[in-house]
């Protein structure tokens, strides 16, 4: 973005305007700060997003408003439309979006004008029947982030105000936009780092490695058909990468032993979620997070370990983690034992809904399973017609 | 903050002011946005405050700006003078920022009124023999972050239009220092869970636990000697932290033995930083990181291990955390070794000055030992003299 974009100048506004002009402009201003004031305070990116589309279309009383943000590695622009489904368009001189993103340039088509690349824009936009059209390009140190696109003026055509105030929103929005990502890098670089040293401690384990990645992916799964909120995802996720980090504390003997665990062993190795609260116990502001890992080998019947809880006083996260761990370690090939059909493992934990497993986890889970394609006639058609 | 405070509304506008003062206002507006989105684009707290410092003295019009935010455990303000000193003031009606944030309430104090409270100010205030003064609290859903505060207006008195765009400071602020505070959290708990990890391996090993946390210590000290930058030095705790991390890798016969090692245990042994480069290798964004990892027992004289490199080829990381890793080894006591006089570790590091380790850092490591208490008369005589 181009510093002077931001620029009203002192004598452009003693100059030229009338005291209504004035009015419009001030208003148009307190508007600004609000809209700045409220992005600021997220750094959810899909929130911010969402919040900046409704300001923008007020703001520029236009029919529509699209923020298209680049993908990192590769030379396009996707969108979310209102129904949460992703669509991307080519940064290149063939749409006005992608014109603008190509250009790094503010575009503004007036209505009458008819421009061939309406005609190559998404289907979303294209469905509006476009007549006038500004898009705006989102640059940080000459680096492309994203474009605004505001399609239909309500007044006819677009005019220099109304751009003014669009990439005076460009230049609001687009520091925000890149703190929402910094965010979010750091939160992945996070679960990467943590998921790296768990899976090299399961490894030792009799699973063939990956097992906390697939944990952490049915986790996730189930964690959004319960609905979980942005907070509560996030603390699934780190639960979920965690749950078997107290191995670190069990002897390589019993760890990495290739056969089935003798009734002593088993007792050692029982109390893996003791030891990873031992290990994580004094980080601050992470006690949701411990309590979902130390508490996924309980039951809501009262038969689980190390603590032997009960219904309600397991965190739904430990019981969404105990599913998870569950399927996979049912699904997956040991050295003494083939892993089992998806399909029989998503019966057995069906079969222990209310008593090993909550009901409400079960159920998310069998909604999210039988979306799948493991659940499919082919897989196993004689337990498939039980079901 | 009370919703309203953001509110110019349409009717005051267009009802009370003449041309001359809506030119001043919309020139007022103009800054606020410029403000926002400059204090948008960081999340380092420092420049947060340091920027909203400089820019608010400018708006209000006033001889000094200070930022106060609040202690998250403690009852108490705390702001940065210019000298990168500390201070501290009580969240009490004894002074007027302390009033303002016990009250959550602005106040402006105008000049002749001689005011009790202008003489529990903290120091850096009292020097500006305080004549007028506006105060604003920073709050976010109910909670104090902080306050503003504004000392001596340059037209004789704050009034109603500096309190309106003070409190439009306020507003814009508060949740960027938000999120701010929930980034430096999220690298702080990430930092945490990976150093308690770290500790629970290393605690396998021959130290006595804690080995992590202090060769972080020790290379932050050296970083900041060195002038590292602020990326930099995340880099730099985050490959301390990591340090000892593909010891998950190696068998517990070797790495818990109560004995010396033997030569081929300890050619095992030698293998651990390229055990933790393979535990780390595919996380995104973290490569410096890892360098400073796996490079850590390399050797300026290409004496090193695992993989021999010479002079500049180590990056300054790995070479920083060479120092402290050598320096906290010697000084820790072992099952099979008492630990050494920290005068005694001091001088050794200094004979292997460029060959065993970087002279550079060496020389950082000196001078920032040089200010601590290990390096006192008492310790050790006989070496003190020779140093």
């Amino acid at each position: 973005m181009k510093e002077n974009k931001q620029q009203f100048s002192n004598t452009e506004i003693d100059d030229g305007l009338d005291e209504l002009e004035k009015s419009h402009r001030l208003n148009r201003f307190e508007s600004m700060l609000k809209f700045s004031r409220v992005i600021s305070g997220s750094l959810s990116l899909k929130d911010i997003i969402k919040k900046a589309q409704g300001h923008t279309r007020k703001l520029l009383e236009s029919e529509h408003v699209c923020i298209y943000l680049k993908d990192k590695s590769a030379d396009y622009l996707s969108m979310t439309d209102q129904m949460g489904e992703e669509h991307s368009i080519a940064i290149d001189e063939n749409s006005v979006v992608g014109s603008s993103a190509y250009l790094q340039a503010t575009l503004k088509i007036d209505k009458g004008v008819s421009d061939i690349r309406f005609a190559r824009e998404v289907l979303a936009i294209k469905k509006l029947r476009p007549k006038s059209m500004l898009v705006i390009p989102m640059v940080l140190n000459g680096e492309l982030l994203g474009v605004i696109q505001a399609t239909n003026s309500l007044n006819n055509n677009f005019n220099e105000q109304d751009i003014q105030f669009g990439e005076a929103v460009a230049t609001q929005l687009t520091p925000v936009i890149q703190n929402a990502y910094l965010y979010e890098e750091l939160h992945k670089q996070f679960i990467q780092v943590v998921e790296a040293l768990a899976d090299t401690i399961t490894k030792k384990d009799s699973y063939t490695g990956g097992h906390t990645k697939r944990v952490s992916h049915f986790a996730m799964k189930i964690g959004s058909k319960l609905n979980l909120s942005w907070e509560e995802m996030n603390d699934l996720r780190l639960a979920a990468v965690l749950h078997d980090i107290g191995k670190i504390g069990i002897e390589d003997a019993i760890l990495k032993k290739k056969a089935p665990l003798t009734d002593d062993e088993f007792a050692v190795m029982r109390e893996h979620p003791r030891l990873g609260y031992e290990i994580l116990k004094n980080v601050d502001s992470l006690s949701r997070v411990v309590d979902g890992m130390r508490f996924h080998h309980e039951r809501p019947d009262g038969t689980g370990y190390p603590y032997g809880l009960k219904g309600d006083e397991i965190p739904i996260i430990a019981m969404i983690i105990s599913v998870a761990d569950t399927f996979d370690a049912m699904i997956s090939t040991r050295p003494y034992r083939k892993g089992l059909p998806p399909m029989v493992a998503y019966e057995e934990i069906r079969k222990y809904s209310g008593t090993q497993f909550s009901s409400n986890v079960v159920e998310a889970f069998s909604e999210w399973f039988e979306s799948t394609k493991m659940y499919s006639v082919n897989r196993l058609d004689s337990k498939k017609k039980a079901s």
